[in-house]
Parts: C-alpha cells; sequence; structure tokens
C-alpha cells in the first residue's frame, strides 16, 4: 500500500491541460562543439538548425520543429522540458493551472526558443521546469529517409526521467495533472521508490525517481530494433568512448524495454530505449515491483552502477539560476538493494509479504505489493 | 484534391463513442481444428477460452480477454469488428449514435462472447458488423513471459481493413466517428482508392480499401522486429504452407510498416505488420500518395499480386447472414496500375499534376496532390 | 541420377591448386561515376584505392586488397574472377593445370590489377576468366570500425554465380578444380539445371547456373545479419531505385540464405547475402533439388522473375573481347517451371520419382533423386 | 615479443592429424534431469538420443551425430573434448602423435560414445582428454525446420575455451599440432593471458585462457544473429534464472564477437557466441591486444565479473579421474586489470610501449606490442 504523501500538493479547481506527449529538452551545455560531436557525429540526430549558441535536433520521425535544444551556457543543467498540448488553449490552461497552484509562470506568445510558438513555462510545484506549448514548425518528416538512415538510429523521443525526493508526492501532483501510473518500485512499508507515467500510451512520458532533486535523470530516445542500440555501443568501441557507457544494454523489468544509458560530454545523461508496451486504455494494469526484486531494473540481473543512483544533472529556474538540492529523507533504492545494507533476490522468497510460497513466479512479473 | 461523396453519410447530433482502439475480430470459420493449427499451433497466438465450436485467442502483451475470436460456422466470414470504447457511457453514446443513423443495432449487457461485457453491434453505414465495449475479463498479460515466446511472436492487434465501393463516402462517416486520417491514396482526378484513419495514435486502427464490399480486407497483428516477420515466412516454408502466403514480406510505402499477407484456412486474409510511426499529434501530417507511384504498396515497388486486390472476406448481418457485396463504381487500382491499363512510376515524371519537374523526390515521400 | 556430361573437360595428371576462396572480381562498367554512386555512395563498399578509370573496393572485414574491381571499358562485362590460393606455387600450379588443360592462360608476376602481385589468367574450359593469386597488399580490416559501419553494411564477398550451357560438365571439371559441391537441381529425367560447390566451408565459392553462357550470373556480397539487407531495400526505395531491385528479399530454398538481387548501372546483378551453413567437412551431405519444388529457389514460394533467368553479364576473353554466348541445349529451368509448360509444387505429390506418397516433407527440405 | 616457453612439448617427427573442427564435448553431469532442463528445455538444443545416463545434444544446423553429450556422474567435470578429423587415416595419425609425445592414449574403433566410430583418446600435454575421430552417424540436419526454430535458437557448435597455466607454452603445442593463432593477450613484458586458435576458419575452435589449470572455461554455441542471444537472456528472465547468467551480453574486443556467458546446473560454463569473422587464409592478420586495454575482453568497457577469471571445470583423465589443478605462476588478467592493483585504460596512454603518442586509436583495434 503507497503511504500518503505528507504535503501533498493541491489539486487545483480549474481543469489541467491536455498534455499529448514529451516533446522536448532544452539542455544547457558547456562546449556546443563538444556536444555536436556527441549527439550529431556519434548519435545521428538531425539538424534542424544551429547558430553559435544553439543547436536545434530531431529524431528521424518527428516532424515537430526539434527534440532537443542545446544552449551553450555557464553551468550544465535541464533548462526545461516541454511538453505538447492539444491545442493553444490547453496553454492557457497550464498556465492558469500553476497560477492556482501559485507557481511562478512565464507566458511568450512568440516561444523560449526557436520552432515553438505560444508557450508557457512553470516552476512546478517539485522544482522543474515545466513548459507547455502546441505551437510548432512542422519540419520534414524523415520516417523514410533510409538513404540517411544510420545503423543506430534514433527515431523518436520517448521519455523524461526526473529525480524528487519525495515520489508520492510528484506522483498525486502529476496524476491530477492527467498522467497516469502504469508502473511503480516500492517496499513492504509502502516506501515507494519510482514512479512511470504516461500520457501517449507507452510506458511513459516521464517517471520519477526517488533522489535528491530536483533534478534531471535522463531523456530517452528510442531505435527500432535492439540491434541498433547494440551498434551505439559497438560505435561508441569503434571512438574508444566507452567509458561513455554508464549502464548496459539490458532489458528492464519495469517497462520491459530494452536499454542503454550513456552520457554526453557534460555528464547528462541519454537513454537509448525501445520496445516498452501498449498502456492507452484506462484500465491498463499498473505493475508493482518489489525493491529487493533485483529483476526490476534490470530483468537479466545485472547490476545497476552507483553513478545511475546517485547522478543526475540540476535544473534552473526561470531566471537560469540552479536549484537548489533537497535531499531525500525516505530509504533510497541503492541502500536497500545494493552493497552491505543491500538484499535483493532473484526468486521470490517465501513470506507474508509477497503471499509468495517461494521459488514462485506468480501473474505478474513484478510482484504485487 | 479529394472529391465530395455524392451520397454522405449523416453527421449525428449526438456525440460519437470516444473510441480507444480496434480489439477484436469475430471470424466464422468452417474447420475449427484447421483454424486452431493456423493460428495456435503455426502462429502461435495464446488461447484464453476454447471449446468445442469456438477459440479465444489474444497476442503477447495484451491484457484484456481476446484480439480474435474463431467461431465455427457454415460461411467463413467477418461477424463482427469490435472496438473498444473508454467507458460504458461510450457504449451508450454508440447505440444512441447509430440509432440516430438508422441503423440496426443489438445491445446486450452481458455481451456477445465470452470475456466481453456490456455491448452493443450495429450494422454501420457501410454494412460491417461493428461492437463497441468497454467491459472485458482481464487476462494474464503474457509480455514478460520469454520462456513462451516463440521466434514469430505476434505481440499486439494492430488494425482491420475494410473493402468498400466508395472511399470517400466512408471515410468522411468515420470521421464523423473521431477517426483520424494519416495516409490515403488518390489520383490526379480526385479518386480515392483507399485511406488510413486511428484512434491509438499509430497509422491505423481501421483502414478503407476501395472495391465491391462491404467485405473485409485482413486483419493486423505486429510483431517486436522485422526477423520476426522473416521468421513466420521461413516457418511456412518449413510446413510447406508457402502458397498461403499470398504478398510480401516487404515494406509498405503507406503507413512505413514492414508487412507480411498471409491466408488462414478459409482465405481470411492476416496481416503481419511491424514498425509504423506515432501519428497522435491532432495535426500530424496526412500523406497523400498518387496511385501511380509504384512504391505506394511497395516501398521496394514489387508488385501486388491480383488476389489482394480481389479477394476478401464477406461479413455478416446480425442475424449472421452474408451481406451483399456492392460493385466499385469509380476506377480499380489494381486497373490503374497493374496490366495493360496500367500506368505507373518509380521516379515522378515532370507533369503538371504533381508540380514535378521529373525525377525529383520531394519533401514528402508520397506525392502531395 | 545425375548424367553424365557427353563432352566432358579431361583431368590434368598434374595437381589442382588448393584454392582457399572466391576473392574478388573485375568488373568493366562503361560510366564509373554512376557505378562509384551505386557501390561506394548507396552499398558503401569501402575504397582501397580510385583513379579516373579504376576503383578499387573492400567489403567492412577483408583484409586484402579488394573484392571488387571496376574498371572503365566500353562493354559492360566481367573481366575476371579471381580466387585466392594459398600460396604463390600454387599459382604456378594453376598456371601448369590449365596449360595441360589446352587452355589459354597469362602470367604476370606483378598481377593484373593494382594491390595482387603474381598471379595468372586463364580462359579457362567454360570459357570464363578465371585467376588465380596469393601475393596481396593487406589493408586496415574495418571490422571493429562500427564508427563507419552503414546500416546495410556489406561485410564478405561471399561468391560468384556462372552461367553455362552444361553444368554437369562444368561441374565434373570443378571437381576436379577441387570444389566440393554442396547442393544442386535437377529434374526426373537426370538433368541438373543448377549446382553449388565450395572452398571456404560456406554452400559456395561459386555456382555454375544453367543457361546461354559462358555469362556471369552475379557477385555476392553477405551481411551481418537479415536487417541490414531490409535496409538495403529500404535504402533502395528511399533513392527512387526500386527498379534496380529485381528479386527479393526472401530466403533462398538452396543455401538457405537469406537473399536479395540488385542490379548496377549497367546490369551487373549483384547479391546481398546473409546465413548459409558449414560446410567444411568432407563428408557434408549434398541437398538435391526437384526443379518442380517451388520452394527451391525461394522458400517462401515468391516467384523467380523471368529476367533472373535469362539476364547475365558477358564475360571477357585475355584479349579483353566478349566471349560468344552459346545456347544451352538442355531443358531450361525457367520453362520447366514457370508459364503454360511449367510444373511445380509446393507440397510433394505422390509419385514414383520421389518416393513420396503426397503431402508429406521427408528427412531432407530438398527431395533426393 | 612473446615469451618463449621454459618446458616446450616437443614436435613430434610424425605429422599431425588433419583437424577439421571442434566437433563435441562430454560433460559430467550430476543431475541429469536438471541439465536436461537447461540445456533442452531452457535452450532448446535437440535430442539425438537420451537414456537413463546419458543425454546427446546437437544444434539446429549440425549434421554429425551430437555436439554435446551429458554422462551422469558423480563429480562433474569435462571428460573429452572431441574434434573432427578429415579421415579415419587421421585418426591413426592423432594416435601416432601422442605416442610420440608420451601421452597415454586408448583408441577405441567402435568409438567411446554413441554415434561416434572409430576414436582415439589422449591425455594431452596439458592434461586435457582430446578425443579424434571421423566416423560418425549422420542425423537430419535442421537448418531448414523453421517450425521447431526457438527464438535463442542454438545453431552450431562454435569453440571450447581451456585453462591452462602456461599460454606460450600451450600455444606452441597446438600450433604444432596444427591451429593457427587468430588473435592474443599480452603484456609489455611479453607476458601471455590467453590465445585463440582455429581450424575451421573462424577466430577459434580452441583458446587458451591462462589460469591454474588443465581445467575447462567453455564451451561455446552460436546463434544466427543478436537478438537470439538477447532473447535467451529474456528467458531466464522470465524463469526466475538471471542469477545464471555469469557475464553479459557484450560485444567481445577479441574476436568481435556478440557473446553471453551463462552457468549450466553444474556450473559447467555456456557461452553463447555471434558474428566473428572468416580466418581462414594462411596470412589472416593476428591481433595482438594490451592486457591493459579495458575494451579487449568488452568492446564496450563492461567489467568482467571476477568469477569469469576464476571459476572453470574440472577435466578428467583416462580412468574418468578429476585431473590436479597446478596453479599458473605467471601474472594473473584478474590481478593486472581489476581492483587495487589492477591498471587498465580506454583510450591508449602516451608511452613507449605502444609506440603511441596518447588519445590515438591506430590501424589496429587491439594494439600490437
Amino acid at each position: 500500500m503507497t503511504k500518503t504523501p505528507t504535503n501533498p500538493v493541491p489539486t487545483p479547481s480549474v481543469p489541467a491541460p491536455d498534455i499529448l506527449r514529451c516533446a522536448y529538452a532544452e539542455l544547457v551545455v558547456t562546449d556546443l562543439a563538444a556536444s555536436r560531436k556527441f549527439y550529431v557525429d556519434m548519435l545521428g540526430l538531425h539538424v534542424s538548425y544551429e547558430d553559435d549558441t544553439q543547436i536545434y535536433l530531431r529524431s528521424f520521425e518527428e516532424f515537430i520543429h526539434h527534440n532537443l535544444v542545446l544552449t551553450l551556457g555557464p553551468v550544465a543543467a535541464l533548462k526545461a522540458m516541454a511538453f505538447r498540448v492539444r491545442s493553444n488553449a490547453d496553454v492557457d490552461a497550464a498556465e492558469a493551472y500553476y497560477k492556482e497552484l501559485g507557481c511562478r509562470t512565464e507566458r511568450r506568445t512568440e516561444g523560449f526558443v526557436r520552432g515553438i510558438g505560444d508557450a508557457v513555462r512553470v516552476e512546478d510545484p517539485l522544482g522543474f521546469p515545466y513548459e507547455f506549448f502546441f505551437e510548432t514548425t512542422h519540419v520534414e518528416r524523415l520516417h523514410q529517409r533510409y538513404d540517411i538512415y544510420n545503423a543506430g538510429e534514433l527515431v523518436r523521443l520517448d521519455h523524461f526521467n526526473q529525480v524528487t525526493p519525495d515520489v508520492p508526492r510528484g506522483r498525486a501532483y502529476l496524476e491530477d495533472l492527467g498522467f497516469r501510473v502504469t508502473e511503480d518500485i516500492q517496499d513492504e512499508e509502502g516506501t515507494t521508490y519510482a514512479a512511470w507515467m504516461h500520457r501517449k500510451g507507452t510506458v511513459h512520458d516521464t517517471a520519477l525517481t526517488g533522489g535528491d532533486g530536483p533534478r534531471l535523470h535522463h531523456v530517452a530516445f528510442s531505435t527500432h530494433e535492439k540491434h541498433n542500440i547494440i551498434q551505439i555501443c559497438d560505435k561508441m568501441g569503434a571512438l574508444r568512448m566507452s567509458d561513455r557507457i554508464e549502464r548496459g544494454p539490458g532489458r528492464h523489468g519495469v517497462s520491459n524495454a530494452f536499454y542503454l544509458y550513456i552520457l554526453d560530454p557534460d555528464d547528462h545523461r541519454i537513454e537509448i530505449y525501445t520496445q516498452d508496451y501498449y498502456t492507452g486504455d484506462p484500465d491498463n494494469p499498473v505493475i508493482t515491483w518489489d525493491v529487493h526484486d533485483n529483476q526490476r531494473r534490470d530483468w537479466w540481473g545485472n547490476p545497476v552502477v552507483p553513478s545511475w543512483y546517485t547522478e543526475a544533472s540540476l535544473v534552473l529556474d526561470l531566471d537560469g539560476n540552479p536549484r537548489e538540492v533537497v535531499k531525500r529523507t525516505d530509504s533510497s533504492e541503492m541502500a536497500v538493494t545494493v552493497g552491505a545494507d543491500g538484499f535483493s533476490y532473484t526468486r521470490a522468497p517465501g513470506n507474508a509479504l509477497t503471499g509468495d510460497p517461494g521459488e514462485e513466479v506468480g501473474f505478474k512479473m513484478g510482484h504485487q505489493l
């Protein structure tokens, strides 16, 4: 049973905006040439626009102007994570929604970045710089441009992942905003370690990972098939960049996707991701994983490296200053699963918690608590 | 420019039901054992329930009771094509909607088949037996049961495809019902040969193919990757069933998906399909293909076999009698593209129609008319 | 039972050279820029050397200087098909072998093309320009250069395929030369339509296809996986070159490989090929296919296009003049399997020939005659 | 420069047998039912024969009787590793060869196991139980039986890997026996840590890994493609056997193959392997890797788990008794690369050893010493 958040974000009286999907991230990078090498030369993202201070990138199948903006700046950080809404009226709705929440908001009808029109940015209750927009310049959708398709092609933006100290609090806030939870990780005492939630009918548009925050854990792009991800590993090996492969490749327990985590020159973490499942029905079954199940994070039981738990990108406020990072007070997933204090299992032990007699894998691959 | 339908289906005054997705087809088959061999032994669909007269099947990642019902009967035909709606209220809405259209409807709160609750079936304006339901028994989602994952595993129901004489008429009716067009095939005189339309954010939940109808063209299941489809071909070769491979494998121009068409023992056509693209945004760009572009149906230019254009399954009325098949009066796609009268090109000729100087491939892979 | 050739090539008294593998082809092309676009820009073969009259190309995993030489000339043709032998002594052996056969030979210690040393070229008994060499310049083996690995990467030269009127005669000659037959196609009267034979432990280094000859049927390169071949199709679609895809992709019955045939600007045929099987044991079972088995050429029963049977490249004599093409007098495979006179089956009919009661697939997928 | 072995195995005066390839391993297992679950139910190897004390297994494309014999016994160990030779005369040659070396040999014209005829087993100079045979029962080659092809199908036996204290000594002995080295791992002082050597034209038929021996490190089977290996991981996850995945999946630096190591119920290590390269030419370039290059064992830099270095299977003498394990006296690869004493790099440091100015990747991916 999930604990009730002690300091809940109020539910506004006005309707939430109708969010379509995660749309783009704006990342501050400290060396634009180094970032270009990583995102364009190595990963093959497609340039929609670039100048001396910014590079706008999109994935192979995208038709909106971009999925990633790299902005030159003094401190590597997340400047904005943007969601596309169904209409301009939903931008109005978003502004009203956050104003009622008492959050700082900024509206720009001409947009904050190129290729995006009327938009609002907010400092949300969890401290993240969210943007909502509908208007965007359409660009060539490259989905049949197999003449420029590279062996590790990134075809869509899939999701964001945010680090926040109090996951139940964040989850309730995002559910109010219209997100639907698909999977989470808990323990037998009701501590929630992470939650995945979506708008577009995949496992997530964003996820909350418990930890010191607000910080950005990663931005994820998807590929068509698993071999495309393996090629990215092979290419990083050929470029003698294997030390920038942080974790994987592997199969997630949560989401069932095939994954890889790599680090850009500023240590922003990028996930490459493929083949989760359809979640668009309102009664889509939620899967709760036991934090002690060592297949939850990697279905093959491969260990999670500590940096993956501890490191993340700073996020900026609307003035461009890094937000203060607040400590998590709940148990840390790393502490309860790795090392001296950790405990995890491959086959479920027989005990009262799971109602599992042991050595038995039940109906759900995760363990319903 | 698309021609206006001459005999349009009226737009009801009541709201359309909120359709989530195509959910299941009920096919009448004449030899249940032969069908079981095809769908279970050969294709590996998973049995949710079976008895002497019916087999209920689902795909690997499905959690609703089934995606396919095989019902023993005297004449091979489509008995129902079912869409899941957001709530029971949407079943009411569907019933009201079709009643206003003057269509025959039948409501059964206990459902028409096992595993489905309150549902309405209708004889729709195009003559198809549509069903709308929300209630369903949840079954084990097998998405991580890799211990039973076969090399050609079918993971989702993707779409239906219907044959109807007047595509613009059908399209306008389905747009009223809430479907959104993603791609179509036209010629320079405005004749529409086919249209694809969706609810769930893929290229289609159903498509209309111009021809003598109402008939069911095919039901499509998706796989994770392309090699899974190749394995189905290889397996049909090993089983000396290669004469039941009708067309493909290939890459569609329309939808960009990798595809295969095979025939079940009653000649019901099944498509295996993978890797189309996200279409969930309201301004998702519509692609119009020139009927003379020979990469529209197969991106590699491989010819479409005539049977694919001419053969399709009968559909039943609510009494279980086959609907009369009405001739298409517009030009036939086969006639204008194959054989003596046909004309098609690989590289766009320079002409007024396309505004294309020739030998030039423009922004959209299809040719905007 | 295979017919005895009526006009056999004598078996020399001297030992045959120890052939390692097919190594490279020299093709005369009529427009070097157009060929470069095809082989380098489109297929991604790697340039070892080029100037105004020649381009030297190699595959991803090759360490000898090249696998393909494109030489500018007035008439598109095969100038040489070269086999690598174990040592320089085997070049001597080859020269002696063909001299005893009465064939015209030419020895050049400095080689006929760049990157190759001491070599002998011969006009062989079937009329083909064979070359034998051992010495070659080693070049960078690119096998771990995943930074330049393209999505349709060609990784090895796999085999040649030659058209010759009298297959049993050619086969006996090549067996004397040390080749071992792995598979063939026959009919119930003992007519042989094609034979595959190897040195390097795959299904073939060269094959003989019955038809008007001597002509070169194709040169084949292999990829790592099946998706690489699909990408080549997709890319040719994107480049609006789908009319240069002649046949496939498909699964061969013979060889069990996944294949594609495409045509270069001079109509030289290139096969892309992957995943045949190990044949290196001396008692490797030979598979004989019935010419009427319609899965022999395509395991999925997809038809072979007529041009694949009728078209092939001319071959040159040592003076650079095209060899006269001699008609096949045995039955043509196309005539006995396609169209009005043709007869083929998917499931083996019950008859005396196969000893098969019908509808039964025996131990070997091919039908032992 | 490789050190000269101090206690070399003499080179016999009689010719070495002509070895075709690694052919099968006989493993003693302590619980035949548990082993059957692992090799047949989980991995899908095909049973050629089984009774209460033995199971004979083969891979999908094999035509000799088996590639693996599981023999019930009290102590888990390798009973024999068998190589196929070109003829019965080569069995004679092998017997004479080892007799001259002073090794214990045993000849059985009826074979040591079912499906194998005339064979000799020897206690070789490194202490391993080698078998040489030519005669074998041919069984159905399943290579086109796609009706029973599982998603993680093992298609060939690829190689063995042996642990021995003195790698240069073992290597020189195996080179005398006709094996050709393709790759090795050394350090700047000439210590050799491992060597790969082949007969059949792949990277290896067997390899020597430096460590306490004689012990069997692993037996490797190959798959067609990389996704087949990922499926084996996914399946082991679904079976809650992820703790039997020891290492991988990953890309080897050495051999360039995609790999996975798993453990059977007796801790015999099985590698699953795909896509190394052709090595059949006599001048195939040998690649020497620096032991400190952290991409040598895993191209993506993922760490090797300690158990992979330290654990291996016992081997039996001809009486069926486990051979004494002799300590390695040279440096251990684990010690020089992992942990407190270890040192390894991703980008080559500039130093005299490699002649590398640093941050530079030269012609060969490995570093020539």
